[in-house]
């Protein structure tokens, strides 16, 4: 089994601000990632997924079929974007999650997966990570 | 003559949208960087100061003194903030600058230019340039 | 399960010299990282944890409380610190350890599951990977 | 157990194209990277090995045994190289492999394991990972 | 003043072989970057252009209006060529220049002022700088 | 004119601290980078030479003989070294300099310049700047 990883780019805006929770405690608990107008990151996105090498066309999966479903499903949504505003799954105040790093990565993994066949009709090469860098300091891996 | 640089970095969230352009005409001037909730990014800011190594303590300028300069008046600034609503240069609808690099770093430049001789009274070192990366694909300098 | 990676980074000088060698061995064993006044770099280091995401919060560990303990347990003991001189596990002639990278990871990685309670009471998210880059071009991991 | 990884950088040219696939085929297979006269990379290769850390020398493996294992099994044939004409494995139309990536990853690997013994007689540390990146964006990883 | 560097990358073959001198002479003067089949490079280009900023629009230049003449005129020519067998100024043995990066850096350099004014017409901004990267190591830089 | 910049890495260990100030003073100067025991780092330095490109070989100068000359004259010298104890010009207590990164870029300077003529006779290319990074955020030019 071989592993390919592919990493993207987009940029978006976010503000941390959990429902449940007071205006001092949201400042609190996310410091100045709660600061009222938002700020915003370039985030990398490095998507990994794993399978056997065709032994006719030397590829685990052809690159142009994965950009296609991560740039459709993905990139094309959170790219110079307002996280808050304009992504429903984090939308709505009270009933939409906060955009976390961790919940941005679920975010990405479940979209992922819910079109993975509209690419990947036969489900292989199966996605096996995904990691979302929000800083050089900061990161998220999910593995599937 | 010694130049002296230091990378700083901090994160915020702008969009642009000049006064005295239609809606279309500001979709097609910036793109993407024209949607209507705003985008962010990881800014990485280089100080370069340029002058003479002190003979005896073999420093051009003290490392902490730089720092401070930078921290208190730009990046308190500037940090997990919105260009748009929180910087006064940049906001007020038709009256403030578009938040481009372009005008950020001109911003940077003159806040430091402004607040030199709190740090360095006798104005030396001198600062000599000032660089913003937006990206890592896109940059923007002014040298003085 | 979600992974959060942080990285941090340290300077420190170390020199290569195991007791129970010779001279001559400790030179052909360390090469140049025997040389007898020592050495330095910055090292970067990344700490790794998994658990779940709290619902409420969309965090996985609060990052101050993860950079709290790294800071108090592990940089302010190397940071601009000679690891054969002043962290007693490495020093002490022949009976510390070797700081090389591999004693340094599993040095930090003890440290931190030390203190982890203290950060952590009830032990989640619980510490997964401890990594240590010497160089770009060298670097150890530990998976716990 | 620790894992100590390596990285190292070569340069090389190679174009992708398949037997058993028509001209028209290639080109939609693989692009520009199907372009006749061929391409290069600055490949970067990370060689990881895992094993228990030597009490006395404080060491996983000794950095130079794995370099010269490294530097003459894979370095010395691929760098400054034509994959499509120098390598064996890749060269002879039909009957050669297509040097993607995925493929020369492999190589890389068999080549590693087929000399492991000669570096390391008891097989001590363990060759477990090997990492081929192609670009900032695309990179390859076998795991053993 | 301000100055825009905006990062390509592109991917190339070449060799390393001057007419006029022998087999031998080449060999001594290109090394293993003589090897006869060539090899290959991910090389970076940054391009600088100096100019005012718009006071309307906060912009020193379009970027894409930069990005589609450096597309056009440079990487569609040079992004997965072979350099000796494509580009003109490269090929034709003795008349063809060597494709050093320091030829390539100034091929670039002529390639985008002559198409200069098809993007700019008032010839505003003015290129200054043109780098290209032929490995992490190893770069050329042309100021005009 | 052309200008070829070359990367080098070496890594050494320094102590900061000035004869005729205090011991209080020292500390109050050079914060931890007086600690007693010393610290280390990994140094980058970038070499710049310019001149005209030679029309029949297609180089600024061969890369060959600046390694060598930087590598005999400075990497010889401090890589894997003690600033403090084993380059004299840094060493002998109050007579020495103190190791600072300016010093550090302007001895390099200095001892490149000595070397010169012995790498090329006719002084062509020129030596024309001199950076050492220190760490990402710290870093020193000299222009000659």
């Amino acid at each position: 089994m071989t592993t390919l990883t592919r990493r993207y780019r987009f940029s978006a805006s976010h503000r941390l601000h959990a429902a449940g929770f007071t205006e001092e405690e949201n400042r609190e608990l996310y410091g100045k990632c709660n600061n009222p107008y938002g700020h915003g990151h370039n985030y990398t996105l490095e998507v990994s997924v794993r399978g056997e090498v065709d032994g006719k066309t030397g590829q685990l999966a052809r690159p142009a079929v994965l950009d296609e479903l991560v740039g459709r499903e993905v990139l094309a949504e959170l790219d110079h974007r307002s996280l808050n505003e304009e992504i429903a799954a984090f939308s709505g105040g009270g009933e939409g999650m906060v955009p976390t790093t961790e919940n941005l990565a679920a975010w990405i993994e479940q979209t992922l997966q819910a079109g993975w066949r509209t690419a990947f009709p036969d489900g292989k090469p199966e996605l096996c990570a995904v990691r979302v860098l929000e800083t050089k300091r900061n990161s998220f891996e999910l593995r599937t």
